[in-house]
């Protein structure tokens, strides 16, 4: 099974009230990638700077990711520098430079428009739609969005909602999408835009799937330290999409892979905010992995 | 079974976005007491003024209250008046008139101190061990406090905190309480200050339960409308004692009464929101509260 992946490879600013990391890798490509774990193959289109580091390509590589569709341009990576409240979860954003990602074009490889899975980062919506018509119908796609596109490009996000399956977003933006304040209601209208599920991320408070034919509540695995909660999303994303790709389910399978991935997603996940950048994710063993799925489970079973 | 709750027995001013209501019965004994559904022998300790309707004090009976420990005396009800934001979590109190409430001494009727179910509702932590020293060693003994006298009364609260069961707090207060971010960290240095078991409710994100062998997190019913949700937290506890007052359960159980009790608390609390006052409670018939019962361990399993 193959899954793409377009959004951004870039470096991250983080400050915390322990420690300042500079230009450490990021972007959501970069997490997506990591968090798929090798379990299947996964190929990133994005584009960096004259800046990035090989090594870090070479990490992405090392970890499952096919590389070769993230193009080098002249000019710099895109940067982004935040720091974080005492709480690690509100945050300011310092600067957002975004360099070469201004320009970006994404090609997809002929090789690559038959992957099975499509995963659209948080990218301007007629890039995501560029896309998608440049595939030959995937299997199944996801896709994540932000406030910045529900405010400043409505028509192009409608657009691209219309042909998706599953759409991942956090609650305030289900909220700011729908004009609903009950999440019930906020996904019943977003389903009536297009995606068939929805998925509500809450942070530490855990992720909501909107099925077919069910609701699943998932917590988060309550963690002992936060360094930096920078990616967590994006990794949910891997490891929801990669669950997906080892069931090989598709958009008309009912929930039972769906809610799967939602453990997934969430015990994925709960690694990230343990490390800065992606040494969390990158610490993840089967073990380690397999702990944490009982320790989800026993929190939920009623 | 019976179960002693002591608490406030009040009026409440509520502004919504859509209505405001004056006056209507409020206060943590009589929200907890409605939502034990008469299953069990209820038994209210508290004070009102002269002010105070006795068709309100007809209304907890008709439910099943005995309010004989409810005393009448010279003076107004204790009154609190708040307004709700947009996003009807956030509120403002715009006025607190303790009223009787300010000189309240619970008095414990001879025939009642030997309740099984202790609950102590939100009051100065001195008033707690006041009831809980006149009991005759309750069965199992649970506890709610407030950030109010976490900051005012610290070595009190202290001190009856060494005496319970369980403690009902929301998740600021754990974290208020410990000084510690981790839900993880707060709920294990609250239980080495007693509590056996800690529920940290957090609203429309539901509750944790940190058990002697097991943490457990239940999720919130997704509401289609919110129109008051004060007293949901009462209205929780009152579900949970009833689960707990029904099994029997003791505080040297294994944590499977609890589970089922988190569960119970938050159906019933989901009913709270969705009127004003007690209303949403006073609804609840055998089949609206399984078929919430069903949706949310629908939402649950894993």
């Amino acid at each position: 099974m193959s899954i793409l992946v377009v959004g951004s490879v870039a470096y991250d600013t983080v400050a915390t009230t322990r420690e300042t990391r500079e230009r450490q890798l990021g972007g959501s490509a970069s997490f997506f990638s990591i968090a798929t774990l090798g379990a299947a193959e996964v190929r990133c289109v994005g584009v960096v700077g004259d800046d990035f580091k090989q090594e870090d390509l070479d990490l992405l590589a090392s970890r499952g990711a096919d590389v070769s569709g993230i193009k080098r341009v002249a000019g710099k990576s895109f940067h982004w520098s935040g720091r974080y409240h005492d709480d690690m979860i509100e945050r300011d954003t310092l600067a957002t430079e975004l360099g070469v990602f201004a320009d970006f074009q994404p090609e997809i490889p002929e090789s690559w428009r038959g992957s099975e899975y499509l995963f659209l980062a948080n990218i301007h919506p007629s890039l995501q739609a560029h896309v998608l018509e440049a595939m030959s119908g995937p299997r199944l796609t996801a896709l994540d969005t932000m406030n910045l596109w529900i405010e400043t490009t409505p028509n192009e996000l409608r657009t691209i909602l219309g042909k998706v399956d599953v759409l991942l977003v956090n609650d305030g933006e289900a909220r700011q999408l729908t004009g609903k304040r009950s999440l019930a209601h906020a996904a019943e209208a977003i389903r009536a835009m297009g995606p068939t599920r929805v998925i509500v991320k809450k942070g530490e408070h855990g992720a909501l799937l909107f099925g077919t034919e069910s609701v699943l509540a998932v917590p988060a695995i309550i963690l002992d330290d936060v360094v930096d909660p920078t990616g967590a999303g994006d990794s949910f994303a891997g490891g929801f999409m990669r669950s997906l790709a080892l069931s090989g389910a598709d958009r008309s399978s009912d929930d039972t892979p769906y809610r799967q991935a939602m453990l997934d997603g969430t015990v994925t996940a709960s690694f990230c905010p343990e490390g800065f950048s992606v040494e969390g994710l990158l610490g993840i063993d089967d073990a380690g992995y397999q702990k944490r799925m009982n320790t989800l489970r026993g929190m939920m079973v009623p």
